[in-house]
């Protein structure tokens, strides 16, 4: 492990095998990268582009060190594989992002912990675990509040609406008595996120920040523009720049933030160690996808430009949303991704769909 | 076989794994569609970016059923696939484009005599197997002229350009006495080609023509627009629609042509029938993809817009051209492509660059 580049032609290892994954090996492949995909789940929709997979648990020592050595570079798409599977992994090949970046962000706790020793503010937090805990961390955040697992939270499970201090039991009816945080309501105009891309060398790029909307904890679109003023796009790219160099990140991560227009202050809601949803708009509608910058950068390749194209939306296709693929084929201006998933089951991500008007 | 169209998610099979399958497979994944590609190369670089893959003969009739009864529906990446397979195949899925196309593309006779027929003129041409029939040809044809094997011949391969009768000898050294013809010099000042893409019910959408400079007979560069006027690019695609409806096609195919700018003539060299290396700058350079716009018309989707996104220069990378990433990757208007290949032998094919210049 001498040299930090990936030529075009190598090899890289992408623990986890959903659309993410599938997306990564498909603009690896753009540039001759070949790639090996690690996933316990037989029919994930990654394996269809791989030129080879590994079907084993996050567990298997004997497959994850066949796996790392198999490849020049490995990544992930998901930020709650265990760390052990990541430090074997980083004991053979380069991990990138790497080990830090996981153990931060996979506990709540540890990244806020993180984010905020870093000038990087959130909303305010209290740890707890117990009944007792809990009413006390109520005592300090007040209402309303959000009660989260530290770990394994995703899409708003493992989550809690707090109102009152006797809640303490439908909360640990859903926390289960793991460590969790409480999390004081912060109130904002709207959710924002930056992705952000760091090379191995320091080089940091940042997207155009996009404004998300959420439909029951799920992204339902992305519009780029934000409908943001100058000095907040530029204080949210800083903050992200900021948290990247904090972590001393390599590849794409998303920072979800939220924007309070009148006081024009940003609270950084969670960091995602990977290429993130409201990113897919990229594929399309900027100079450089997401999924292509993450192979820049974990292959230590010059990062690419940034710029949108134009005005950007990028809808999720959950479900049977999926099976209306028609309209979106016909439609001039849109870009219909389906990931290969057999299942159309309800509120599952199938695909999206990005409408790029470059004349607007 | 009742329902022409394959929904996004279904298994297309392609007959070949260079480059040109392996875009395809990419362009395909975009609409969730699995690909299970035929090569008889086990380093197939298409195979790189596949759901599943055969390495058998096009000769093993086993192995061609066994492929063409696991997919949906079938299409090729080059013409030169045995007729035969092409039958077999189609006996038992889609085959798109059909056989028609193959039989008639892959002899430059009846290439040019169905042409011809359908009202899209070529330079004149002669048939002749043997040293008299070369000399009775060339009495009719005269000089500057090429001979050219009927079958099997690209970038140059199985040419001879004849400059007296008496060379008899060196023109059959390279026909190996194989039915061939010779074909009249037509003076031209530029060689343009169209991509045009035939629905199964007919519609048919041509992209911007392109402007081709080949260097040793293999493509070098391609630049859009071509340097033409409006007369000549409307009716370059109007033989190119005549030519697909004349065939009955389904998919992409290309229309190569001469252009004399001072008489404003125009005459057919060759057609393609599948995607072709003088689209590749529609990865980026389009509203839509040649490989994509193939993937639509073959599986009945509706057809995709044509528009160039500016001005676009695509260069082939030839042998150890590929190796200077670098500069590709840090030119901010730049795509970068490698295909995957090992070997960057004299010549070969490795990836191409495109540069799409939106502000111009």
């Amino acid at each position: 492990m001498t040299k930090s580049r990936i030529e075009p032609g190598g090899t890289i290892g992408i623990l986890g095998g959903g659309q993410l994954g599938r997306m990564l090996a498909m603009a690896a492949a753009k540039f001759g990268y070949r790639c090996h995909i690690f996933c316990p789940d037989e029919r994930s929709p990654a394996f269809h582009v791989a030129d080879r997979v590994t079907v084993a648990e996050y567990t298997n020592e004997e497959a994850l060190l066949a796996f790392a050595r198999s490849v020049d570079v490995a990544t992930y798409e998901f930020e709650n594989i265990p760390a052990e599977t990541a430090k074997l992994v980083a004991s053979e090949t380069y991990l990138r992002p790497g080990v830090r970046a996981l153990e931060v962000t996979q506990d709540r706790l540890h990244e806020k912990d993180f984010l905020n020793k870093s000038g990087v503010h959130t909303a305010p937090y209290k740890a707890f675990q117990t009944a007792e805990e809990f009413e006390a961390a109520f005592a300090v955040i007040g209402r309303p509040a959000v009660a989260k697992t530290r770990r394994f939270g995703y899409d708003g499970k493992g989550q809690y609406m707090v109102k009152s201090r006797r809640d303490a039991e439908a909360v640990l009816a859903v926390t289960k008595g793991a460590p969790a945080i409480l999390e004081g309501f912060v109130k904002f105009d709207r959710e924002i996120s930056v992705i952000v891309a760091r090379s191995p060398s320091g080089d940091v790029a940042a997207f155009p920040v996009s404004e998300n909307i959420h439909t029951n904890h799920i992204l339902d679109t992305t519009t780029i523009p934000a409908d943001i003023s100058d000095t907040i796009e530029a204080k949210a790219k800083v903050l992200a720049t900021r948290a990247a160099n904090a972590l001393e990140y390599v590849g794409v991560m998303a920072v979800e933030m939220f924007v309070n227009d009148g006081s024009g202050d940003i609270v950084v809601n969670e960091i995602a160690p990977r290429v993130h949803n409201s990113g897919h708009w990229t594929i399309e509608g900027a100079a450089t996808s997401q999924f292509e910058q993450h192979i820049r950068a974990i292959c230590d390749l010059p990062l690419g430009e940034t710029n949108a194209l134009g005005k950007i939306v990028m809808k999720n296709l959950l479900g049977k949303d999926i099976l209306g693929a028609e309209k979106y084929l016909e439609d001039p201006k849109a870009h219909y991704h389906h990931y290969g998933k057999q299942d159309p089951r309800e509120g599952r991500k199938m695909g999206h769909v990005t409408w790029v008007n470059t004349e607007e």
